[in-house]
């Protein structure tokens, strides 16, 4: 009859007109959102607070509200669902990572960035997995499995590292905000597929054929991730330098290039691979030859879009939270013995901490001994604040805890309604009070520079990654002479980049577009205004008339 | 419990991840969208086709492989929707229209474009309802009754103006451009509200009370949707001015021109008012106070932003609309006699042209009796191409059409999908056959200038909105110095401006903002680079290395 595709598709066509209740819902979410960002700016004069816990203290206040007009019924207006998170508010905010980075930066700490963010991840997933494995049984929490204790584990080694970018100031510190940038990334990616591995692992017959597989699978999974995220990002560049859009419309520059992104990211979910390290490094090559192939009026426009869109996501999720953390129907069937998820959540985040200990101070050692030039070393005060920025858990936790604890954001079994309150005592905790931190404890650690204090507070977290486009590049800078051997043994990345970059100019460029290999355009001037908005130098003046 | 809000909500959540039809669904759309904007883009060089034919045919091919695929069981991926179409895609395209409208040409003409645009549609309504009564009932459609008549003459009295537009130059035609921009956008708001308003009144006892009743309540509609779109603009313009985010950062300034926008268009569907009345004038408002307040970056990327928008939406839609012709199921359920909806169609799309003629020729004779300058009256040729422009119907008819003669994009009742099919067959047709006869019409009837004609086919229908935002205004142009009494009688509109623009002046730009009165900001040039991409000036010349 060809009704069960249709009738299938008729369940994800989004929301009813119709449906009064909807519309309500959007209404309310969509002024939040504004709300957000009004009291966010308001706030920001506040040293403490932030965009993100503004977000989540007014989910919080809302989903309060909500119970009182409900009379202690309800809490929230959407039930969480990893899928909007997945499919809608994910993307862009990795996607623009990607396309902001500094790319300079990020590749030149990349080995060490690899090694915190795929090693580091795997050793703090072992720990709290053996961890909880040890300790949840004396808390009496309830039936869980080896596969529960190994998903607890993926789920803990998701980090957010939001908070920390926010307070780093990536001119003072550039080393430090690479690393817990691109770690951040990495480490999102290699939770998501630690998480899903586990999930198609047979874990009954656990042994070193079935770790092989896995490690297989591991790697499978980020490499192809990666090419595709790279051919998705080289195809959009070479069609848009071959059909010279710049002729007719700045219109269609953007679409193609927000359309192919998200093409990019669905296409890896279609075929099972991380849509987060596709879509991260379509950004990245979109940033490095795409970006270059349009006009300056479509760079202007990508970048702020782009960096837009992430913004509304991240609120977005932050006020999901904030609203989901209060609804009744978990804690109730949780509360049995009302300490319970807190007496867990107190020993996760115990773990979480231990955990992270054991792989950042081992691995900055590591990464030290391979450096010669003391600059360059992760010294003891910045591997406590890497350490720190480690420490917060998000969104991704969130999801992949409703991922696996509950189905479609409900759950009637005892075991899993605790371990989703932990999750989100877990994520309240140490976003709030740990976030609450961050700042006092790296103004402590590295006392800010006179004179650059005020720019700190007052700039976003995007700002720093803004206006680094056209300045930044996969090129390394001042190198100093050494002999090939040498160089091939103390910085193997700086001699893979001196061989990448020769490449990138000889082919990669002349082929793809990028910075010099553009057609001049006469009357759009290159490089004028994009060089990020003058934030800095606006006038506090304002017309009072 | 709290399941009621929680699993209703539920349904509305979006895509599920684990579902892999959907995740195949959203591919497939989005591929099919990048491919509409290049070969839209490679079969511009032919005069004859637009974007718009474009993505109906490649919608119309999808259908058809779709359905070789299936066997000939299906043809759509999505079942056609009116709330993805009212929700996601009208808003966009809606509002971009009111934010690029140059409001200079738009208010000048402001009493025709109300005359044609409303009292226009309304003549169109009542002939096609009176002659779908007259004639239908001869071809024994089937038991349509007096709720169903009043709701085809209003289906069919939305036009689609956008292939006019697309060749219509706005500097060789002023008046006429912004008469035919002008009357589609009242006319879309007037069929929705008409729309509405008919659902509303009981028509069982339709007396002069009723009438009364009804036009009461068409006039409510109109003001306060009006007033509310204006308010919410305003509001923007408020709170951007006195917070003054361009202090920190664009993201911030995007992200609350858009959510606002959008809160406007919600709020006026969640009031039962006319959402699309409301985000059109909320954007003529942004673009007359909100977009003067924001940094110059936040002005380049929110122009593009929302034309990109609306580009994307308007693809989607034709895309959506060719693919849904094709659905079988309502093909057999009303191909038990196939000629009947070809009779039907031609039945419609005459009662199509008679409508139109009986309003544009009056009302364009009315309208010419007021005006003295013989530059500022529609000539016959003139005329003749506002009638051929309101002769094609897009996807508000199909929109309307499925909103009431499906349940949720299903049908099982024959007149209904009669109806459906004519509906369709109506768009087709008179997209597909008058589209491209549009432009050889208009070549034959204003004759383009030499020199101008390479322009014009090598724009794109937005182009020529945008870069109008800086030199356009609320603002009447050389007014020959007249007396005021003179000024009452003859040109009403333009004393109105007078006073307005004094009004604007002396108070609403000192609170809200706007040209002329945003602080200075050192390093922010302003009005640099803003008006509109270089677009026709990009080089020939290719990079063929």
């Amino acid at each position: 009859m060809g009704l069960d595709l249709g009738a299938l598709a008729l369940r994800y066509t989004g929301l009813s007109v119709s449906d009064h209740d909807s519309i309500v819902a959007i209404n309310i979410f969509v002024a939040l959102l504004c709300g957000c960002i009004v009291f966010g700016h308001l706030l920001e004069g506040n040293r403490w607070v932030n965009e993100s816990t503004t977000a989540l203290l007014m989910g919080l206040l809302t989903g309060f509200v909500i119970l009182l007009v409900t009379n202690g019924v309800n809490s929230r207006i959407l039930v969480f669902s990893e899928d909007i998170f997945f499919i809608y508010l994910l993307p862009p905010i990795i996607f623009n990572a990607g396309f902001q980075v500094k790319k300079k930066q990020f590749f030149r700490n990349f080995m060490t960035i690899i090694l915190f963010g795929a090693v580091g991840t795997l050793i703090s997933f072992v720990i709290i997995t053996l961890g909880a494995m040890g300790l949840f049984s004396k808390l009496d929490v309830g039936p869980l499995q080896l596969g529960d204790y190994l998903a607890i584990g993926a789920i803990f080694s998701a980090t957010d590292s939001v908070c920390t970018l926010q307070v780093l100031n990536q001119d003072e510190a550039p080393l430090l905000y690479s690393l817990v940038f691109g770690e951040g990334v990495v480490n999102d990616a290699t939770s998501v597929v630690l998480f899903n591995a586990i999930q198609n692992i047979d874990i009954n017959h656990f042994d070193a054929l079935v770790l092989l597989q896995f490690i297989g699978k591991f790697l499978y999974l980020f490499f192809t991730s990666t090419i595709l995220g790279v051919a998705a990002g080289l195809l959009s560049a070479y069609i848009i330098k071959k059909l010279c859009f710049a002729r007719h419309s700045t219109d269609r520059e953007v679409a193609i290039m927000i359309l192919m992104a998200y093409l990019s990211y669905m296409l890896s979910m279609l075929l099972d691979l991380s849509g987060i390290l596709t879509v991260f490094f379509c950004g990245i090559v979109m940033s490095h030859y795409t970006w270059h192939n349009v006009t300056e009026s479509s760079r202007v426009t990508t970048k702020h879009t782009f960096a837009t869109l992430s913004f509304i996501a991240e609120i977005f999720l932050f006020l999901y939270v904030g609203m989901d953390a209060l609804d009744i129907e978990k804690w109730k069937l949780a509360s049995s013995s009302p300490k319970k998820p807190i007496a867990l959540s107190a020993v996760i985040m115990g773990l979480v901490m231990v955990g992270r200990a054991a792989f950042v101070f081992p691995l900055s050692f590591l990464s030290n001994l391979s450096k010669k030039e003391s600059r360059t070393k992760i010294s003891f005060k910045q591997q406590v604040i890497i350490w720190w920025a480690g420490l917060m858990r998000g969104a991704v936790s969130i999801a992949l805890a409703y991922n696996k604890f509950t189905t479609s954001g409900h759950t009637a079994v005892r075991v899993n309604a605790i371990m989703i309150t932990s999750t989100v005592i877990v994520v309240l905790f140490s976003t709030m009070v740990f976030g609450l931190l961050t700042k006092p404890l790296i103004n402590l650690l590295i006392p800010p520079r006179p004179g650059m204090a005020a720019d700190i507070s007052s700039q976003s977290f995007l700002d720093p990654l803004l206006g680094s486009l056209l300045g930044s590049d996969f090129d390394v800078g001042q190198v100093p002479p050494q002999t090939n051997l040498q160089l091939l043994l103390t910085m193997p990345t700086r001699s893979v980049h001196r061989v990448w970059r020769k490449f990138d100019d000889s082919f990669m460029r002349p082929v793809f577009g990028g910075r010099g290999f553009v057609p001049f355009v006469p009357g759009s001037p290159v490089e004028r205004s994009v060089q990020g908005p003058s934030l800095g130098t606006v006038t506090e003046a304002e017309d009072h008339s």
